[in-house]
């Protein structure tokens, strides 16, 4: 197999391990046979969140389908660290670009969440799942995040797990929240709506005693920058950048 | 005037005092008049570049432009601290998306530049910078960078200023650049293209006194969040965060 050519790297929800064959989607094929125009006897490298990277050879190739066989292990399995990224989804673009961005900055889950001033009654969370993949795909890594439901931030709030530091990017709070120091593992970063949080919003978190406000500079900043600053930060500072 | 309302934020390159008059452009009077419906007697911020942001009635607004009249400043001149980015463009929508974080996250300059592995011949130079003054205008900020014209990453490191560190971000240098602290400024981040650089480009980088590579992290990022992640660094490290 030649290394030196880029990889195509192919998420499978499916075991691997050495001369195990497996079976490539109907999407997948497309992507091999028709966008890439690629045969049999094509070398790709596929993961499954479990397994780490397997170098496979493309060994049938149809419409509906395919069929890789496992060569050898190319890359053991590694974890990101266990940091959630809570957001509040507006607008489609940039909702999609937070999820591309929290899977290549390495975040374990993600959750869209309702609040006060976000309108969004829905997400298509089967394709934000798939933004997830093509990233993971895209930057070498061996695991996807999982895209959960949306669901309103109050019920999250309810079953907040204790040991789980909160960390909250909001500028309101920027002034107390210039010295902190990041918290370790299990964390996780709430990221609020262009329009912020409500006052109500705002006074439970201050109250939850896993909350570690954050500033994120002097200037007002989207969601999908307040989004990709938080992760580098506490990535940097307590995660696998170290 | 109400300030508890969401401002209407303008970038204009004309002096600003009390009850100096400023003339509106057609396509801020357009957005005025036709996109949020305005009319005289408006609120607007005013701001550019050098006397800080003023608070401003609308005067006038016609088909062709408007005037807004200076009542009182509102927020102090905040320049960003002394750093460029410097980047490859490839795709419009990331190329887009990249001048528009580095305005949030507080560039001072931002300079695009062929590489080896570039294939853009010429960019949209106006319409980068009309990106640069959105973004400005949104985030509260009282600074507009400059989005240079684009040039050849030889000819800017042939004339490289010898006080100004050169931040250097590739996946290459990532073992040895886990460590690295960031320089101060005057400074400068730069981030390759998805292809990264060629061994020339290394080389010649590698030899520079001025340069300091950094590691973002174990997977490869896109250059757009390797743009991002790079300016939160510095910005938390040296610059106007901490």
């Amino acid at each position: 197999m030649d290394s030196t050519r880029a990889k195509i790297r192919l998420f499978v929800d499916q075991p691997l391990g050495a001369g195990q064959a497996v079976a490539l989607s109907q999407p997948q094929a497309h992507y091999l046979g028709n966008v890439l125009r690629k045969g049999p006897g094509t070398d790709v490298a596929l993961f499954n969140n479990r397994d780490g990277e397997w170098r496979a050879e493309l060994v049938e190739l149809g419409k509906r389908g395919g069929v890789a066989l496992c060569r050898m292990q190319s890359a053991p399995q590694r974890m990101p660290p266990d940091l959630w990224l809570i957001f509040a989804p507006i607008k489609k673009a940039r909702t999609d670009f937070i999820v591309e961005k929290a899977a290549e900055l390495g975040a374990a889950r993600i959750l869209p969440v309702q609040t006060a001033f976000t309108n969004s009654e829905r997400i298509r969370q089967d394709r934000l799942q798939a933004h997830a993949v093509e990233a993971a795909e895209q930057c070498g890594g061996t695991f996807v995040p999982e895209v959960a439901a949306l669901q309103p931030l109050g019920r999250l709030l309810d079953h907040w797990p204790n040991d789980r530091a909160l960390i909250f990017a909001d500028e309101s709070l920027a002034e107390e929240a210039r010295t902190a120091s990041l918290p370790p593992a299990p964390a996780a970063l709430l990221i609020g709506p262009e329009g912020g949080f409500s006052d109500g919003e705002r006074t439970r978190l201050r109250a939850m005693a896993e909350v570690h406000p954050i500033a994120l500079g002097p200037r007002v900043l989207r969601a999908d920058t307040a989004a990709v600053a938080a992760l580098t930060l506490w990535q940097s500072a307590q995660g696998d950048w170290r």
